[in-house]
């Protein structure tokens, strides 16, 4: 699909864990978006009823996106160590830890998934597929994406064919989408990041981190991005199934932090108690970690308890507007028109 | 002085600690854009040679950065720590350390000179000036801007009556400008900060971190910055004073890092062999530790050794052009109208 044929060049972030839903893809596709759904976390089969959902919804084009987990040792000594720190939590919560496990998420199923549905486009995050997938999904006339976060990242996923990337910024909530999780990896801001990228590789680039209103959009398209990926912003949509303690937070002022608390891999949030007294400790073990605290994240959100949940949000959270998604778009769009023509004028004409 | 006026929407960021000239700063003014002086580091009289040698270069507007160091107690047990650590590096560059003192950099006789050289622009970092220092240098004409990282110090920054306001994002070279340093410091990339300061004080935003090309001084623009200051990408410049292994460190690919290894403070720079060493014990300790590594980082830059010297640049230094500062300038405001212009069509017109 051609992204510059985009009505508003809004992407929605696809919000695994619980945000995403058909209806909110759908009202951003309506709009004139791109709406996206979250494959990770879910089972193939809902998500196959996620996507006759969404069509039952428009017939415009949207997107999955499809988590691609390498498997990589745990570190066994530091993971049954935080188990052990998270104990307590556990009893507070009256749960019992979950089974720190590796699985892949399902992700041959879920390609598959893909190309029998001739998804339109297919965005993988936290790793980059390999050509051969690329070409299989091709095949099926379906678009590949794939999320990365610095040049060398950008230049791998070129060379396996995709055909557009999402730069994600270090300001963006939830997963950091590096391929590798670790001290080495690099914290770009969201504009040296497609600058950077830019100069690196040839594919169209879709901006995503902080981008929560249309100032953001038309900064990012002067970057040099054909879209914006906006995540917070849709949050509070009605269609978001974000659950009641995610809303209050992400409404309120509130910093967020980059953490491995929850799941083992960095990921931005709200802080909150479970990420103070825990940040420290997690080891670099997703999705164990991930599986390891999923008992206590479900009863505390089950009690509309903001402190042992992972409050994903990025670092502009305070801008989301709790309106239509349709809405959002429109919003978004009209805002970034009179931004750029502002900018434009300021700098005159060209000399 | 009116930023709009400004022919390019272009202010050359202060870059103490050695990289400053008034060869630099006039240069950048004569092309339009606002040229800075950086007092920080250096004796008032020098700095009162500066300006002397700076208005014999041009008659245009040009700026002085002046720091705010607070007296926090230093940690004693920790600084004394740490410079166990470091012992061997001054034997490694056969230096002594230095003595891990406070000093307030020579805040009042600093004013003073701006006061008495009326100087256009007075820039302060690391804090916000007392309204009467605010007051004073308004009654001799100065401007006074002041840094911050964050909506609550831009909102103390408005309260003391400060003309315009320096947003930083994390991104940015050398030091964050922090009002505090400490854990609970927010780290908001550049686009973030502009939009969440922009809507909490209604001050003219100078847009400043990781803004090393035209795209990016458009980018942040349309964020509603009103011009951007800009740093790395100035300091291979022939007026820079850059230091030989600092250019080469610049002009090469290098992730950088926050670090308070060099100063005490969290401050940007190219990962080098000194900051994988050390910083992860260096206290919060500014600006004893400057004071305590200063032989070092003397030594290692006398010897054109990039290994144990502040290598500071944000995070875009690889954009940074070995050009004259003038056609910098003028090569920034061309790219940022090009740009401005193409995302505004694609943006297309307002409905």
């Amino acid at each position: 699909m051609d992204l510059l044929a985009l009505q508003e060049p809004i992407v929605q972030a696809p919000l695994s864990g619980g945000v995403s839903t058909p209806a909110l893809a759908a009202a951003v596709s309506q709009a004139g978006g791109l709406g996206f759904l979250a494959s990770g976390y879910k089972a193939p089969a809902g998500v196959k009823d996620d996507l006759r959902q969404l069509r039952s919804l428009t017939a415009e084009p949207y997107g999955l996106n499809i988590f691609v987990q390498q498997s990589v040792p745990a570190p066994a000594a530091a993971l049954s160590a935080y188990a052990s720190a998270l104990r307590p939590e556990a009893q507070r919560y009256q749960v019992d830890l979950g089974e720190p496990r590796f699985d892949d998420d399902n992700f041959a199923e879920k390609v598959e998934l893909a190309v029998g549905e001739r998804v339109p486009v297919v965005s993988f995050t936290f790793g980059c597929p390999a050509a051969d997938v690329v070409a299989r999904l091709h095949e099926a006339g379906c678009d590949v994406w794939v999320t990365v976060t610095n040049p060398s990242e950008a230049v791998q996923a070129q060379q396996s064919g995709v055909d557009a990337l999402v730069v994600q910024g270090f300001e963006a909530g939830g997963h950091r989408g590096y391929f590798t999780d670790g001290p080495d990896a690099d914290d770009l801001g969201l504009l040296v990041a497609i600058r950077l990228i830019a100069g690196s590789v040839g594919l169209p680039l879709v901006a995503a981190g902080g981008v929560a209103d249309g100032q953001s959009v038309a900064a990012v398209l002067c970057a040099g991005a054909v879209a914006a990926q906006v995540g917070s912003a849709f949050m509070l949509a009605p269609e978001a199934a974000t659950s009641a303690p995610h809303r209050a937070a992400l409404a309120a002022p509130g910093s967020t932090r980059l953490t491995r608390a929850f799941s083992g891999r960095q990921a931005r949030g709200i802080v909150n108690r479970f990420m103070r007294e825990h940040g420290d400790d997690a080891p670099a073990a997703y999705p164990q970690v991930h599986h390891l605290t999923t008992p206590i994240r479900a009863a505390a959100r089950q009690a509309g308890d903001p402190d042992a949940l992972n409050l994903w949000a990025g670092q502009a959270h305070t801008l989301a507007q709790a309106a239509p998604a349709g809405e959002i778009v429109r919003s978004l769009g009209a805002q970034a028109r009179v931004a750029a023509q502002q900018a434009s004028r300021r700098l005159g004409p060209q000399r």
